[in-house]
């Protein structure tokens, strides 16, 4: 909110302000390469202009079938792309496996009655909260380049992975062969805005046609100072760790207090957890928050807000179902 | 030939000429009610402006995940949808089952992140050679118009799915549910065109609306004279269907001889059996042709030239390798 | 910021908060109708969406050649509409003339190969500061309900227009025939976030395909309390007119002392003057800003945080130029 | 109808057979030049493959504001090149003036707000019948390529342009700059079938993407020898030239006798003459066939089947009229 204060003065429109202008600077310290940063307004937004550099209207993207491009975007992909074909796979916590890829890759035939694979998206921490490692990436990255495909991460969670990892933000992305990442803000505590990142030699071409494609979505703010301002908050003094590192314990925390319950491993800021609907009922009579996820299920989301020490109430009442 | 010779005089051009004119009325006294009848070029094309006259961008199309549309048409009814997806499913020999669909259906949120279904689409016969009897098409037009979606058939080989039966063609499409049809002609016999088939209160609305897609996909052919003539050619004389009869009479003879190598029954005029490349040697040293179907498979296909005698020969080859 | 900082809270996500819910009753109130009323994150995102629920891909889109929708949005309506035709018309001042309009409708062919018209776009107040007066509005939504077609009205600056006029905002909306407004907030002082408003029978359907296009064209903001207070707190007290007229009176303190310099009359918050590149250098060595219009012309934009008293000085400096 | 004869016999399907493999080395040996060549099925889809060749959703395409794809095409050219904008501009004749074309680009502004030009597309011969000289679309050609952008040239009246002026076809295009051309056939004789023509050292590329749009957009007729037969008739022995050179000849012959009533010179096989309502019928009277062109005016189009003297009864009786 300071920050948005701050740049409440008048400026050069769209994205002609002062804030704007630090943003590739800010972006390439924080992964100690030349990349160029726009921001962008929402993460469907950024992922779909990702993939509408990455991937002509006749190609088509591997992907996870429960990624959030897949499952929650109404489509947007569809749109940015010009129709490409979301190629889905399998894989348990939503992580796209490499050898499911290879063998994907291998069914395609060259001929122009099938659509060409151009690129994979990679969710990072996935729609599980589960994480890839560097080692992870860099395997898909260079499956990728092998066949000439991109590589786009949405890293709605990215700062969680990178917490969580403890890596260098580098070690996840340009080093592993990412081209473009959309860079979360919101879900780690901005007001509106994301960014796209775009790495290696391509980076500035890309860039400059996704400018033209967030023009032509409609998202080039007229005072989009207010979003560049956000981002410089996040990334200038290392708050974007901070934040998701306290997040990160807070999952870790009730992780630790519902062990037995829990269906996926907890490497980010989210937890699945088995939980009955009496049970359910329990702990929204104690004023928790969560969401229902199927029958029998129930998934919890940990914030920037909060800490290990915050969400001790909530994993006492976790504790106390047994 | 004959028929398209008879066409080769002036008249006048696109779609106003006598023949085109005489469409509705002669595939109105095939299916024995009122529908709109329209010549597209491909049966890709037909297929594509169907699913965008039943499908906005943001909808969904239910369809089986190795249905023509999915994997042979490179994003054909993306592109005409605009970006509309495609929400396949599993099912043995390319058929979709109703129970897999009302399981899918149910699966989607109403809210706006979700991709909402608003059709389904079927290949008769299947890319197996499959048949649908009229009561599993009305399971799943029923189905269909209880959650206000669209039916589309691919068919193909819908003259051959009729002839494998022996019901009316009324059967396997209106009164079983069915809002458009593609109806085959080239694979059938004709040498260039299909036509696009409309039933119900809603055919003409959307028939004029597919006439505008028709024109701005770039098939509204000068001298579409050829294609309509072709296609009454087909229909008016029973012609379609005695193709249909012969081509699957040759199918039925080569499965007798193939009987224990089948993968699927056989119930058109497409079979699949296993063959060792050293078998498939052998058969095509004898002159025969055929496709191959990954390791250790072969697909046959038979036409409306051929007919149980004619194949008799490649009969013999198949009960000769034991 | 106020009403910002007061959004700053928990709330459900997207487009279910407290203050989304409002907007329908605000904006009915203020139109004296019921209406449906949607924030949207851009102008430009608002204009798109707005002709994609008015104009189908093969359809065009009657507008003035100098429109905001042609010149200033990287043709963002033809990727929202699919690639329907802007179909441009000259016309002082930017405004669309009646009779212009009935004349190109009179020239298209209904056959397929032409491209028929479906929607009128007009800008209120236009490009060059004109406003239409409600007569002119009721004239060009007759003409358009008599050919079937839709009429938006692009209102970046209708606040301004309202206030210059002294009408009802339903007499330049719905009671002259308008079915889709954007309703500008940015221009008069918002911080992010306009308004589509929906008029008239088909306002539930339309707006229900809007939030679709909202949410595949990544506009559906997870924090879009944010927009929907900027809007609440413009509109539900009267603060929309008193900056607009703020603005207005502003522009008519500028207009007066440069009278002698106008190109078009200063009808609403902007002024196009014949300014040399000298005397703009004059102004600008005061420390004045405004634009330039090509070869010795200014284009000068008052907004809500001036008033008459406010650019006294700037007024003194133009009459000071002689 | 003897070459579409002697391609029907069996061969590998869709692009596949002998007669579509010998399309590149005649076009190259017709343009004296290493070209690719494919088939399509009809000028609409020609035209609007070669721009999406050439110009991105986000670009503009600069042509006469009567030019075919403009007017004739229902959008096909926004519909293939996802909603690209045409730039038009007006011009005697229907033909693009240099100037006016440099004067368009002069005013584009390179920030993202505004559509950048990405390609220029002109009709030879012209949609009133005038013909480009060979200096003419290179001045056009050199300013494209001055600019980064694309030549395109639709050639429904190719044949007659080259037949019209005598000079070699390689004049007309990549001497002069033209990257893709839409090479006429279906006007010139042909039944179904035109092609499009890639010059320069992206001709491969281009190619290869014009083949995915062509299977995209339905284009890929499984029995494209029919199309290939066709054209390889056409260029192989001059057969395009002389139906050409019949059609300019009969279109000489009656604009000598209607010299008079001339609204355009005459340079190809088109003829616009002013002709009264009562002029009109006593024609037809006469069982003469010719388009109404507004009021008072009709276009005369010569074809491949006549000559000078086929149409003399019809001079004959213009030159009655007086």
């Amino acid at each position: 909110m300071a920050a948005i204060a701050a740049a409440d003065q008048a400026d050069h429109g769209y994205d002609g302000d002062a804030w704007t202008a630090k943003l590739d600077a800010a972006f390439s310290a924080l992964f100690d390469a030349p990349v160029k940063a726009l921001w962008i307004t929402t993460g469907t937004a950024a992922n779909s202009i990702a993939l509408a550099c990455l991937c002509p209207p006749f190609g088509g993207v591997i992907c996870h079938e429960e990624a959030h491009v897949v499952v929650d975007e109404c489509g947007a992909p569809g749109f940015y792309t010009h129709g490409a074909t979301l190629m889905t796979l399998p894989g348990t916590g939503a992580k796209l496996q490499v050898e499911a890829v290879r063998d994907r890759l291998a069914l395609i035939r060259p001929d122009v009655h099938q659509v060409p694979a151009r690129a994979i998206s990679i969710t990072q921490a996935t729609e599980y909260g589960l994480v890839y490692t560097p080692d992870e990436v860099a395997a898909l990255g260079a499956l990728a380049h092998d066949h000439g495909l991109g590589l786009h991460m949405d890293g709605a969670r990215f700062a969680n992975a990178v917490a969580s990892i403890g890596c260098h933000p580098a070690d996840l992305t340009w080093r592993a062969g990412v081209d473009i990442l959309s860079f979360g803000s919101v879900k780690n505590g901005g007001m509106v805005g994301e960014a796209l990142i775009f790495f290696g030699p391509e980076a500035a071409a890309r860039a400059a046609e996704a400018e033209r494609w967030r023009k032509r979505g409609g998202h080039l703010l007229s005072k989009g100072r207010y979003l560049a301002a956000q981002l410089l908050a996040m990334v200038e003094d290392g708050l974007w760790l901070a934040n998701a590192r306290a997040a990160n314990a807070a999952a870790q925390a009730l992780g630790g207090a519902a062990a037995g319950r829990l269906m996926h491993p907890v490497e980010a800021n989210e937890l699945f957890i088995r939980l009955t609907p009496a049970e359910a009922a329990t702990l929204r009579a104690q004023g928790f928050d969560f969401h229902d996820w199927g029958e029998g299920a129930a998934r919890l989301v940990t914030n920037w807000s909060q800490d290990s020490a915050s969400v001790q109430p909530m994993a006492d009442a976790l504790r106390a179902l047994g």
